[in-house]
């Protein structure tokens, strides 16, 4: 059964919410996935968001951009965390999308992460579903671990080959 | 029978929001006036908006601060007009109200004001109206006039006194 | 006959507010379209803004960027409603022009849709004409009820071929 | 035992960071609190952020401002979630601490809540655990309708005693 | 005869245009100096600007707020120099007047200054007129001296009593 | 003899500050032209613009990016108007150098422009030279009508051959 | 003989400037301190900047605000390390001077500390001259383990007395 | 042996930081090098920075992005000068990693350069070794003579062939 949710304004959110599932595929996190719009279908809208704890949703991810009340009104309808995405806009570079999400009036939080930050939104959700599953806990902590490996591995690569080979195989 | 809605997220918001009704009542428009959260009620803001066609609203004013989501419910909602009024914070100076309303995607646009436009939104609203009422647009020409004869006449009391003995009076 | 005026200060600002021109025929509402410059042709402007209301004019939409001066200074010359657009600009992403339309003086509103959001200026003038035209209103709900159609449809569609297929369609 | 950890960079960040103690306790969430500086005891803070797991720490919310660099150290060290509060700053409004916050790489995410926004971290904390915690969900299901009374018991009173004397009650 | 004319678009911008007032007197220019709103009466500003050049003006000063036009206006219709004077607003800080009146398109400039520069605007257009009068611009080399010798004293009294002393006598 | 002296700090900045050259040789100004460093060559600089005024130069249009000190260093030394041109830059879109050359200390003018706006400085330079020079004047008139002239014939096109002809004559 | 140069461009930013001043004291490090403008008497300021090499100075504080260039053009002159204090501004809140002097182009580096951050260019100047100064850095090292003794002590005194408590002592 | 230690958060900032890199070795001063991560690998961050000192490191220079953490938590280790490079990043431009860096809180300075500013970092990295080393501060003063030559021949290059020809040959 899934726990959490992702859900998105409009289909062009598709690569960074993409994102999200990609992870939580990887960190053993089942979730259901939709293009739902709190604008223009707002009673499909809110059902879906009313009936989510029914379903079994512990954790929303909603993605939305510029003037983005996805999350927001998430937040409104359902009892436990919902992360907020902000999508990076061509004019205003995402800072409308971050601020409509982020800035919440006392009493709904949204848990925002960075613009277009779909991965860490899915870490996210598996993050507050492992305060109380240790396996998924356990998991997380070897993703973390390969986070660091992978760093290693580069400062390893730079201190052999130097910085003007490592930038010449950049390109 | 009331024709405009002035609805507020927060009480916080009634200085700018009663702007608003002041110039409708000089302008002899009727409205009706409540504070109701998308946020904190959303069955009941849901409940409000969609019948406000039916109750004769023609036009919606809606004031909201921060991550304000109040004016594109309501678009979502309500087939005709809605004018936002994003409220100025005590943080960002309003810019988040700001993008929270005027980035609407396209389909559900909200007719925005400036920051703490109250009586600019009062005044829009009436134009709305004057569309297709010829004594309200007279009144609107009325009002205009004066705002005119107000600058003559600073402009008379500061060719009379001299700009020294104005700046004087005005401390 | 027309009853709304389509104005841009630039011919460069034509994809976006050619995007008014189309959501306006689709939804049967007559217009008049011209490329006019406040500030280049502040005479020819003065007498066409002057003027609109004797021609049935009942909304102005006006586009412009950067120091944007066109629609509030419609809004200054006409009686009834003055819809801006804020066009992108390639240095400061439209925030310039923005300002410029949103932050009207008391006493003079612009309705200021998103930046370079030309659907949403056709759709609000169509609103406000709505307002007064029962038969537009029912125009504008189907026109609704399609972008409603086109979300439920993405959400089948991604249901049914999942998000890695789905993704992959958009490339 | 304490689930939730408040840490704030500096004292003067109290008043924000008593906001989150105190809906943790209305709520009856039992929490640890300290002042802790990432920057000027790092040995302390790590040792600090290191442990808390083993303390029972499920979630930690961390307030900062300026380069606010304590959120997302914690959120390296600490595998559960972490909560990030970005104080106002005198110049820049508080928009330098909530890209400090928000802005994290990808692999480390914060959960970043509005500016100043202390009471929703307190509450963003409560949903966490109430995801595996059906009685906190029940209380904090309370508090929303608390909420939501307050917005109707002040819709009531405007109603019943009009914008002017609402407006003159406030002052 | 004057050559300078001093335009405010409200008279809430007196004090800082009556810093350019001063500074003329001071360097021995003679002005005029009006409240003049282009938004709030157009004929009139229409027909002040057009008719300046007969009246012997060379440069117009123009300080105006928020979506500030009164300065591009003036260069639509003046064609000689016009200097524009962004005002700071309570909300955005004057950003906004300054984009407004700094942006403008190709072919109309606005001669800008700093927000709320009064004392620069009239400087400026001193340094304008002394293009083409040597007994101006000896007055204005005088003017410069002075403001070198401020410095110079400051420095020589803090070489003599020392910061803390000189920071106790400013409080 | 050249009554106009143009300098940019970078040769990078040649495509903007051609424009100026382009419209001072459109309209018969004289000028000379030079790349110069307040920062790299600081001697050489003070020793240019300090003899400016000996070489009969009435007005400096100086532009510059980023940190842009050029044109208030320019301001310092020289005695008459200053123009400067904030460059557009590819981090911050060029809001970098408009704060660093519009935001002058009292007493010590920059006449900013738009940004990127090098045909605007130019027309700035000769407006301030027309002040006294009356045909230089006539020609700054007959190209505002040309500008208008442009205006009128697009208007016509769009007129004769519609919106959605008009924009595909632009791909 | 002193090592560090303090320098400000208007004496209004001395209470900024002190904490310098104080901090440098306190570390045993000698200073002069002068008021000087690069703009209101280039000539002194390019004889200051020019001679303090030969007077002994190593590393240059300069403060300033708004289009801040005493801080870019002192790293023009001195072949040291300059140190930059962006001050806060009333209108734009310090971003101005912070772009005008981070912001530097290539070849002339600004160490730029916080918007109003004397005490830490004070700090910064002394680790400057720490690197070849072992008694210095030992000094340094004692105020830093002040820093967090400080720290320790307020995390003492909320486990001793709660947040409520403290807050309370705060007000 | 090292005396500057050149780390960056990822190795995408490898073409900004080679800049560095290059600039030193130009400048004859040896370097370590490597990508380090504050937030995915804490413990080895922690480690280098601690024993940085021991290693004979005099300034580090840190490079990062976004939210970026690792110059200040570097300052928070090591008790010499720290410089830190905000990253251009592709939706905020770099503000936010700027913010990120400058505005450390007091008594932790980050010397912070510009946006992408690998040259500059390491210029300043040379004058601050420079501050104790003459020999290093001569080749510091050829660099800048060189800077100034390359002036001389842009602007003699420009003199010869004309701004038109000049910008021709850049395309």
């Amino acid at each position: 059964m899934a726990n959490v949710s992702i859900v998105m304004g409009s289909d062009s959110d598709m690569p960074v919410m993409a994102q999200a599932a990609e992870v939580l595929e990887k960190l053993g996190v089942e979730f259901e996935m939709t293009v739902i719009s709190a604008h223009r279908e707002p009673d499909i809208f809110f059902e879906y968001a009313k009936t989510a704890e029914a379903r079994g949703i512990k954790v929303i991810i909603a993605g939305a951009g510029k003037a983005a009340h996805l999350p927001g009104m998430c937040a409104a309808l359902f009892p436990m965390p919902v992360i907020g995405i902000p999508m990076k806009t061509s004019d205003l570079g995402g800072v409308d999308s971050l601020y409509s999400i982020v800035q919440m009036p006392s009493g709904i939080p949204v848990a925002t992460v960075a613009i277009n930050g779909g991965t860490n939104a899915g870490i996210l959700a598996a993050k507050i579903l492992a305060a109380g599953d240790a396996k998924l806990l356990a998991r997380l902590k070897d993703y973390s671990e390969n986070l660091k490996n992978d760093v290693v591995k580069k400062a390893e690569k730079l201190d052999k080959i130097g910085y003007q080979e490592y930038l010449s195989q950049m390109k």
